[in-house]
C-alpha cells in the first residue's frame, strides 16, 4: 500500500492519513501499540499536505514561535515554523540543550522525566504554538505548557498529528485550542 | 544582539548568520566549543532565510527524499523536505525507530555509536539529499552515506548549516556535492 502511494498524485486519498500510519505492536515496550508515522513522512504529497493541515487554523494568528518537543515534534514543528514564518524553539530532554535552561520534571507511566528549554527562548507576551507528533496521556505537552507559562509567554494553541482518543489526554487542555489531524 | 534581531526586518543582516550562533564552551564535554544555533532558529526571518538558502542548490534536482539525522538535523531536514516537496526519512540512534531497521556502527572520538534507518525507507535509484546541522569530522554523515548506498539509493548531495573547517570533514566527501551555509 505504502510503496504504491509514493510519488503518485492520483492514488493518494489525502483525507486518509491512516493508510500511511503503521501500527507496531510492543514498541517501545510490551503492550504498547506504537503509531509509526514514517510511511507518511516519506510520501512527499502526504507530508506536504499534513504540514499545511496542521498550520490551517493558525494562519491568521500571528504566531511568534513554534515550541516543539524532541525529537519527532521537530519533524512537524520546524516546517510549521517555516510555513507560518515563525521562529522555532526546541524543548529537549535533560542535558541536551547547550546553554542555560529552565527545566521541569514530570511523571510518566513508570518513573519520571525532565524537559528543558533555553532561558532566553521566551519573552513575556510572546505568542507560541506547541507542536508534537502524538497526543497520548498529555504529560509531555502539559510539562511544556508549564515551561512556557512560567516564562510569561502566551499559548495560541496545541497542534498534533495524532490524538489517541482512548487516553483522553485532550481533557487536560480544555483551556487551550487543541488541533489534531487524525483522531484514533 | 540576539534579542534586538528578533521580530525586526530592518536590522537583520541576512548574510550574517554568525551573529545568531552562540559559542558555548565545554559542551557537550570539556574542551569542545559548541555552536548553539537556537538564537538563529528563533529568529523568524533568519530561520526562513536559512531554509531557503539550504534548498537553493537543489531546487531543480527532483529530490525524492530528505534523509536527516537525529535530532537537530530534523529541524532543517523537515522544512527542506516541505519546501522541495520531497519525502522525509529519519535516521535515528539505536533502538529509537519502531519498525525493522538497517543499522551501522561507526567510530566517534571516544568509543562508537550506532545509527539506524527503516528497511523500507529507501528504494533503488531513489534520489536523496542528506541534511544535518553541523559538518564536523564527518563521521555521522559518512555512516549515513553507507546506510543510503547499501540500499541502492542515489545521493544528490549533502547540505549542512555549519561547516567546521578546522576539522576538515568535507574531505571525506570529495565525491559528493557538499553545501554549507556558514563556514567557520
Amino acid at each position: 500500500m505504502v510503496t504504491k502511494l509514493y510519488n503518485t498524485t492520483l492514488e493518494v486519498d489525502l483525507t486518509n492519513y491512516q493508510d500511511l500510519i503503521r501500527d507496531v505492536p510492543d514498541f517501545p515496550k510490551q503492550g504498547i501499540l506504537f503509531k509509526d508515522i514514517t510511511p507518511l513522512l516519506n510520501s512527499p504529497i502526504a507530508f506536504n499536505k499534513t504540514i499545511k493541515d496542521m498550520c490551517y487554523q493558525f494562519r491568521n494568528e500571528e504566531i511568534d514561535s513554534i515550541v516543539a518537543i524532541e525529537a519527532r515534534g521537530y519533524i512537524f514543528g520546524a516546517p510549521i515554523a517555516h510555513e507560518l514564518q515563525a521562529g522555532f524553539i526546541p524543548v529537549r530532554k535533560q542535558g541536551k540543550l547547550p546553554w542555560n535552561t529552565t527545566s521541569i520534571e514530570y511523571s510518566l507511566e513508570y518513573g519520571s522525566a525532565v524537559l528543558e528549554i533555553h532561558k532566553d527562548a521566551l519573552r513575556r507576551g510572546q505568542k507560541v504554538l506547541i507542536v508534537d507528533d502524538v497526543l497520548a496521556t498529555g504529560g509531555t505537552i502539559n510539562a511544556t505548557i508549564n515551561l512556557i507559562e512560567q516564562a510569561g509567554a502566551e499559548i495560541a494553541g496545541i497542534v498534533v498529528l495524532i490524538e489517541l482518543l482512548e487516553l483522553r489526554g485532550a481533557e487536560l487542555f480544555n483551556d487551550y485550542k487543541v488541533t489534531s489531524i487524525l483522531k484514533t
